[in-house]
């Protein structure tokens, strides 16, 4: 199938660009004892995973347990839920999801490792967790230090497997690269370090110190004791990360079709915020200079054309949009159409 | 079920306040040579779009083909799509769609009706038409007056069956009411109303004049010559037409968890931006004075409580979040539990 097509809206990847991007990420950890643990929440597609895991990815990362599920559901039997599970029902999944694959969740309350260490006993689970430690985000975490180790004695004592710690620094993530940035993510990274000694002094061996992402990875990689990078962006890439001048390429569009085009210069297309996210700015159009985007409804991008411009765009003209924030993007859709030179070459099923 | 049962994040409507929505807009109709023709973009859901017609609905708008079908899946057999489809696969789905159902479909461009005229020739289908008009919002829409008398005479003369005309005034729909946004809307429906006498007296009958919205219904509703009204976000309602003024209630919410709390006054819930939009601006906390939501991730939102206040938000909570824009979150989920007195009285499927 040639992308013109493609009926649209609709979610295309460029080959070329994402094969570039997995094997720049592979590049940069072969040889090192830091790896890559690709964050799944980015592109929700299994087939992707496996391709990430087949070039050396030490496992999946992922934000909710659904996801977990998934890619279980998929083959994948290494996976980190780099977020907080809480709830009966949910925890009861956890643990039916852990006689079927190494499930780590992250923990960072004691009430919730209490009831997880209840529900693991009642089901014969074996439920693998991280400390879940704050490291400046300020979202979820317990403090560093004797906070963290007391929470891993007592995950360790309720009978749960303490694989280590996590630490993610989403708030160093958007910051365009400086050397204050960098030392920022090492400082956060000897945090890390240091309160998993303490736990390991402590009589409880740490296998997982995970933090980074597409923005920091290639500062925390490099940092003692860090054993693993929770990068998911950095394969499809959006416009944000671009922008703060991470080394991958965009490969990621949504592909849209003019619908209707008016003398005074304004057309529109049928790519709203339905299916491509404005959470973090406008999006722009690929490849066209003599055309902006510069609005967008629910179901329809607003264009204006340069009026000096020769024509390019007329009624059923299909192009494409940048993505500027992928993850919510993603999210809005049920495939992705892998392309090259043109022609579809794969459909990439996101789950959800 | 019990709400408190419902795994989170999840999508909530409150019947009562839904029902009240229902009974308003019917009430306001009844009587009235002027209808409602809800819209299906909305909700998404085809058992409210049946309710809606129970209740002295004239038939469904909606926003997308794709929409149409699911409409007609569902037994609903009079549609106005109130955008424009173009493209050969989608026009071909169009005619099969129209073997099925009363589809009434907007057009501004020539070149579109001629391709759509001869698809229904080959299909032996039967394709109703009404003319879009640009009554402001400078979104599609042919210029009104001769402009649209032409393109009607067009589509006539290729034999497609033109309905009439409709023009969004969604330009309208998002300011505060005053006397001078109702002389506007007054104006616009003035502008529609004129270019429906100019077909008619081309000898082309008109039976659909369509305009309209949840921000100005009770204005255009009452212009001369309008036949139906496309209002759809009165029915769920959302922070942002509340916020207008609009006399509903608001019904929908999304309810979350507390995943994660700290000394500090923050907590973190499991409802991003992957849950709720904050395209129009940061949803709030329902029925929580002592607590705000500050802040929207891709799985999280931020929350501060008040250091004075009693405590109420603990790990494992749920609480509700009030939806600023409905359109955009009820399109990030697959159902929508319709709630009663904390109670799950009803789970409403959404169709994409």
């Amino acid at each position: 199938m040639k992308v013109e097509d493609i009926e649209t809206p609709a979610l295309l990847v460029d080959l070329d660009a994402m094969e570039f991007n997995l094997q720049k990420m592979a590049a940069f950890f072969s040889g090192r004892s830091c790896k890559v643990r690709p964050h799944f929440k980015n592109h929700k597609a299994p087939a992707l995973a496996l391709k990430q895991l087949e070039l050396g990815a030490i496992g999946i990362t992922c934000a909710t347990l659904r996801e977990a599920e998934i890619l279980v559901e998929n083959g994948i039997t290494s996976i980190l839920i780099a977020n907080e599970v809480v709830g009966e029902g949910k925890l009861r999944r956890l643990a039916d999801l852990s006689k079927r694959a190494s499930i780590v969740v992250a923990v960072d309350e004691a009430s919730v490792i209490r009831e997880m260490a209840a529900i693991q006993r009642n089901l014969q689970a074996r439920t693998e967790v991280v400390i879940d430690i704050n490291i400046g985000l300020d979202r979820c975490g317990v403090p560093s230090g004797e906070a963290a180790a007391a929470l891993a004695k007592l995950a360790s004592s309720e009978g749960l497997n303490v694989r280590g710690i996590m630490g993610y620094d989403g708030h160093l993530q958007s910051r365009s690269p400086s050397q204050e940035r960098d030392e920022l993510v090492c400082k956060g990274c000897k945090v890390l370090a240091d309160s998993a000694a303490l736990i390991e002094s402590a009589g409880i061996p740490v296998s997982i110190v995970s933090t980074g992402g597409t923005g920091t990875y290639a500062i925390s990689g490099q940092c003692p004791g860090i054993t693993d990078i929770q990068a998911g962006s950095y394969l499809l890439m959006d416009t944000r990360y671009l922008d703060l001048g991470a080394p991958f390429r965009r490969s990621l569009t949504v592909l849209a079709s003019v619908i209707s085009k008016r003398d005074t210069g304004r057309a529109v297309i049928d790519c709203g915020v339905k299916a491509i996210s404005s959470e973090r700015g406008l999006p722009a159009l690929k490849d066209i200079s003599y055309a902006k985007l510069v609005a967008l409804h629910a179901e329809h991008a607003l264009i204006d054309i340069d009026p000096h411009s020769s024509p390019g765009i007329e009624v059923g003209t299909k192009l494409e949009v940048w993505v500027q924030y992928s993850d919510a993007t993603v999210n809005l859709h049920s495939r992705m159409y892998g392309v090259r030179h043109g022609q579809v070459e794969d459909i990439f099923k996101i789950e959800h």
